[in-house]
């Protein structure tokens, strides 16, 4: 069967078709300013490589392009959209609403509006894609995969805030967790290479950056909270501050809000402390001497350490830590950082394999390394595939 | 030599007279409610204890009123104030100023005030103090020290915040710390006890609650950063929270940002989880059964596993955990939960040991326990003492 994944963003959509059981990608691409003149819009198969710029107003425009170039003769890849047999979505936030993988219904997308307070960036923009998605594939099965599900066996004493208990269980203010579907996917690799051990903390660094203890495969604690901003240093989010500091600008350094709030998401974390987001470029200058490149992955580093101690006090143990998403994967640097002075975890990084580039799944550690550090790339799609296909079948 | 200890907060004052270096309490007390019609005093030595309700409209006539006793014909203990060779101050916030005990004068006067922004609570508060002191113990040494000044030693990578530079050298935004002098004064005596071992982690459980990384007896973390307001979970105060809370309530839900504030350092932590603000309520009550009680003892010790767990990664190693102050000392039951299922840092239990009471240094761990678990009385105002003794003589 084929199944076409949607990402959609608030002026984006991600898309990936799917052949299932088998999962083979059959297509993929995506587009980018949806509303601006210049949209630009990427087609990929195995054939061919499409780009083009043109004026995409809106997504139910964007996703309609989108469907006549599967079927298009020349670089098509089906014949009707009768063939699509499902749609995954991934839905950012599922709040307590959603622990699994759900048919989308009335109901559903009823629910998934009501959530929108807690995700205003997100869920908007997802809700939108499933609403296009069933006026053009109208015979697929529509599917939500929810970031957050992964992470609803986090127990409450880890997801509960120390504030007020009604703003628990009225306002829902709690620990949700995001990354779920990376974190899921790469868990279950880890644990099956693993066979029997079972206390692992995953490590997704991309973009966002966020750590997860996992316990017997379920989510047991998380470093994002209620909202993807805290926890590990990120590209530009600060990730854990002194709440504290936020009333300080506000009411001493005369800052408002809203700056405050923008400053923390898109002016701090390693943009702030170097000047450069792409850690490619923090690496660079910090091999060729720049000081505060150097200090902004030590302290990248030292936070995820600490991380480590702190979930494997919550699991008391540790069988593996595991690395993914674009820098866990590809940066041998910030996984040496983090390796080094912590055989008291039992963590040896075998250094000549941590330096080998390679997209499979590999262990890094020393042979006599009680825990194991895994690199295990991760992959949303598929992994938003495998769980509507679980679903449906 | 007779040193008088001063701990001046915005409307009380707490006093010790102490007999160095024999370190004997000769007389304390306390001052409360200054302003009001009704300021409670207290006045005890070994031979009175006198309590008395009376108008204090100011610190200085407070002062007087504490130095009229000290002299008085029949409950003093001096003949004169010029008896009292030197005053030493407690001051909250020492900024990137000083890391050590200071004699004061008017330029040490002028940095303490330089720091009105970043203690408003106490630093104005601990400056009258000192101020009013300088007027009735003429002839005294004034002497300073400083809570935050223990964790000067506190590395960059562990003291800076992922965020824009600016924020740490021109507004001075980073990790202090505080408590510093308890801090101190219990790793000292753990390390006297430990003899070779160096890697401890002090917990400071009281009306504050917060932790130190220790390594070779120097401060290198701590859980409270530029506000006494995150970290561990306490009595009133949030602790850690998900930054992103503070614009989600403000901007969705429609509280003030000042009744934020006020809501996460004054209805939070366990007040917020229980309705409680006393711990033995909370205790007792969960032992009934209450569940929001049990609930909020159990985050409680889970927020400090994970700081033990944080803290043995930034030491790679862990000697020995100290507990201290009014809960550390005191509460049997917290120090069984955060003791419980962390053997794997080799913390273990003698749940009987636990459970004497006793106002000595003690171990209650069990003879095969690879980490120590010490209990060690904090006395703020004898470490006060000793620092002005020391830098004095």
């Amino acid at each position: 069967m084929k199944i076409v994944i949607i990402n959609s963003g608030s002026s984006s959509i991600k898309y990936q078709l799917i052949d299932m059981p088998s999962g083979e990608g059959i297509c993929s691409g995506m587009i980018d300013r949806i509303g601006l003149e210049t949209s630009n819009l990427t087609y990929v198969t195995d054939h061919v490589k499409l780009e083009e710029i043109l004026p995409i107003p809106t997504h139910k425009i964007g996703l309609e392009k989108i469907a006549k170039l599967l079927m298009d003769e020349a670089v098509g890849v089906i014949k009707s959209t009768s063939e699509i047999e499902a749609v995954g979505h991934r839905v950012v936030h599922g709040g307590s609403t959603f622990s699994n993988t759900v048919i989308i219904n009335k109901e559903v997308k009823e629910k998934i509006k009501q959530l929108f307070d807690l995700a205003p960036l997100h869920n908007p923009a997802n809700l939108e894609g499933i609403n296009v998605a069933e006026e053009i594939f109208e015979n697929a099965q529509q599917v939500a995969v929810f970031d957050t599900a992964f992470h609803q066996t986090i127990p409450v004493v880890a997801h509960k805030y120390a504030l007020p208990n009604y703003l628990l269980t009225e306002k829902k203010i709690r620990v949700y967790g995001f990354h779920g579907t990376s974190h899921k996917y790469v868990s279950e690799k880890a644990l099956a290479h693993l066979e029997n051990n079972s206390k692992i903390i995953t490590i997704h660094l991309g973009n966002g950056c966020s750590m997860t203890a996992i316990k017997d495969g379920k989510s047991i604690d998380h470093s994002l909270g209620f909202a993807p901003s805290n926890g590990l240093i990120m590209g530009t989010r600060s990730g854990d501050i002194d709440q504290s500091i936020v009333f300080y600008m506000v009411n001493t350094l005369g800052y408002t809000l809203d700056s405050v709030n923008s400053l923390l998401l898109k002016e701090s974390g390693m943009l702030g402390l170097t000047g450069f987001s792409d850690l490619r470029d923090i690496e660079a200058n910090a091999e060729l001497g720049n000081v505060d490149c150097q200090l902004a992955l030590a302290m990248n580093a030292y936070r995820i350490k600490k991380y480590i101690g702190s979930y494997a006090a919550v699991l008391n143990g540790l069988d593996a830590i595991v690395f993914t998403a674009g820098i866990g994967e590809n940066s041998s640097y910030i996984r040496k950082l983090v390796c080094t002075d912590m055989d008291y975890f039992g963590i040896k990084l075998d250094e000549s394999k941590n330096e080998i580039r390679s997209r499979e799944a590999r262990e890094i550690n020393t042979a006599d390394s009680k825990t194991k550090i895994l690199v295990i790339p991760t992959n949303e799609e598929i992994e938003i595939a495998n769980q509507v296909y679980e679903l449906l079948y």
